[in-house]
């Protein structure tokens, strides 16, 4: 395909893939996309070591990074120095007495949260500074995008990448904040709909399209949301997009380092079995539904904490239920999950990610040549 | 177009238009598209009045009709006669109470609840007995697709449309729904999205057509849910859609009889400004967020009764809602409100409903143009 997203990113078809994983990345790239690594569970150092092994495989092939810059955060965790142990201070005795319940409850060893450890830990990247040291390092590499989800970038995260030279792309849940975000200089908006896997809005993929378009045209925009099939990246371009944005799939590739026992979970799961839900984050993020979500939503709950606090506690909290769970332990099943989209009713086998692009790829001739043959039949 | 779902309902554009006013029925029917008349608030006398005025103005084109036919029925109500009467002495004490309180703390006045005085009142239609006296009255006409929303069609409703001829189409919200209502008999599946207006599932409409499609087929499926313009049109059927199934773009169409205020409500709404609640029915239905839905699904609230006494209530309370809304009571203004789906977001101008019609082929055209110009390019 010769669109003006493929020139611009120098890229064969406008397929964007999220991933945590670097294979996954290196594999959508070499295959004619586009990867995207998520930084956000990474120390600065561990996303250095990612990003030397990425350039390693790709052969020059364009790739991006993804980094988490939280709007608004949490009160208790913004004072703080932004490290671990200072975070996990600031939860409160009511929510450690209902962690360790829960863990008793489904007859999982009660986790331990010290911070030395567990060096690398989910928390530190998801705070302003953490977010700033993980761009520094991302645009000392050829990065050919930098995404930033949950609000406007921050103006040096955009003034260092223009510097760099490097596209800034943006998450967006509705057309007012695609406005906010072109305002503040991003250069690629990325349109996710309510169905999709991890932090999310409320409104669909099939309306909020159409309606980021016509609010930030001329500047390209992405779909997300729900999109795991050609058919539906023919979908999303005939809404107006210049491309897709894809989470989900890439969970069940062969690649992909997603814990056994999640893997197995997501590939069993149908499009029912997702849920919008504060208990993983603090803030709304769709998953599989699970005992974990059921009963930090349920009515015995203190409720979940802000964003980073709850990310904190519930990474802590689901190392160990998926080590126990991997170990056959029944509770730490139930309580196991994951980020996922509503799409997870059509992952249902594992193959190659670059097998995902290249069925995605026929998937969406196939599905012009069917819109053809319907109206010129 | 000359595709199977055209040919068989003898259209010329797949576009199924679902409306309680007869007037867009008509105006889509002569337009090339597939006017349905939702027969749910009738008696069977008006219905028979209605069907007999589009009979006359649509010249022979074809047109169809929707019952509700709800698969588990308030036991309260299940007992009683199914007249409106029996249904509001099954209304809880408390219910009363809070509905006369909002009316007092928006400053309305209060609603009158006499059966004899408001013949024709929402609430006979949605019971067993009152549904089969629609389709009765429906089959009596030359329609030429009878719908059924929330459930599979009892047995007798598909062997009275065989019997005349009469394909049986079937609304659904997830996969497994659509298998259970094609081993019911139902010829036409209407797979609608979550993000649409009225009774809706959770699944967004980008995910669930491709799922119901390859569940379903040969048999052919609707997209419904979040679409308005041509460009999503064009999106359902590269989903693999045969056609879409549209509700909420009539209502502000120039032959809608929603009521003025309700109309402009819609107007300057955005695609956020919708909610699921089961606050307008007993069971979860999409409607533009108001007062009513807040107060509602508040905390002072006793709760949403079940279907069909809510819907009892809350008729009879709109009415009265609407009527002072009318006449400037600015309470009222703020309660009052209407099923519609988060496409009410596209839906900025009063048009013709044979306008809007035009306007959807041609946004469809210039939608499959594009996709084309993208992948010659």
């Amino acid at each position: 395909m010769r669109t003006e997203v493929c020139e611009r990113f120098g890229i064969e078809f406008p397929l964007f893939a999220f991933s945590h994983c670097r294979d996954v990345v290196a594999a959508v790239t070499n295959a004619g996309g586009f990867g995207v690594l998520g930084a956000v569970a990474y120390t600065p150092e561990r996303l250095e070591e990612e990003l030397r092994w990425i350039d390693d495989h790709v052969g020059g092939r364009p790739y991006g990074v993804d980094v988490l810059v939280p709007g608004r955060i949490d009160k208790a965790a913004r004072g703080g120095s932004g490290e671990l142990g200072g975070l996990l201070a600031a939860v409160p005795e009511e929510h450690w007495k209902f962690l360790a319940e829960l863990f008793d409850k489904y007859g999982v060893p009660q986790p331990e949260f010290d911070r030395a450890a567990r060096p690398g830990a989910r928390g530190p990247g998801v705070t302003e500074r953490g977010a700033t040291e993980l761009v520094e390092v991302a645009l000392s590499h050829p990065i050919r995008l930098i995404a930033s989800a949950l609000g406007p970038p921050p103006p040096h995260m955009v003034e260092a990448a223009r510097a760099a030279g490097v596209p800034v792309a943006a998450l967006v849940g509705t057309a007012e904040h695609a406005r906010r975000q072109v305002a503040a200089g991003v250069d690629l908006i990325v349109a996710q709909g309510g169905e999709a896997g991890g932090h999310t809005g409320e409104i669909s993929t099939m309306v909020l399209v159409p309606e980021v378009v016509d609010t930030v045209a001329p500047i390209p925009v992405l779909a997300a949301g729900g999109i795991a099939t050609g058919r539906q990246m023919a979908a999303a371009m005939a809404l107006g997009a210049s491309g897709v944005w894809c989470g989900s799939v890439w969970l069940t590739t062969e690649e992909a380092e997603t814990p056994p026992v999640v893997k197995s979970k997501l590939l069993a799961a149908t499009s029912r079995d997702t849920v919008r839900s504060r208990s993983r984050t603090g803030k709304p993020a769709r998953q599989l539904r699970s005992a974990w979500t059921e009963e930090w939503d349920g009515p015995d709950s203190p409720g979940p904490l802000g964003m980073p606090l709850q990310m904190v506690l519930a990474e802590g909290a689901m190392r160990q239920i998926t080590k126990a769970a991997e170990t056959g332990n029944p509770g730490a099943r139930e309580l196991a999950g994951y980020f996922v989209g509503q799409c997870v009713g059509l992952m249902n086998s594992v193959r190659p990610a670059r097998q995902v692009v290249y069925d995605m790829i026929e998937e969406f001739a196939d599905a012009i040549e069917r819109l053809n043959a319907l109206t010129e039949g």
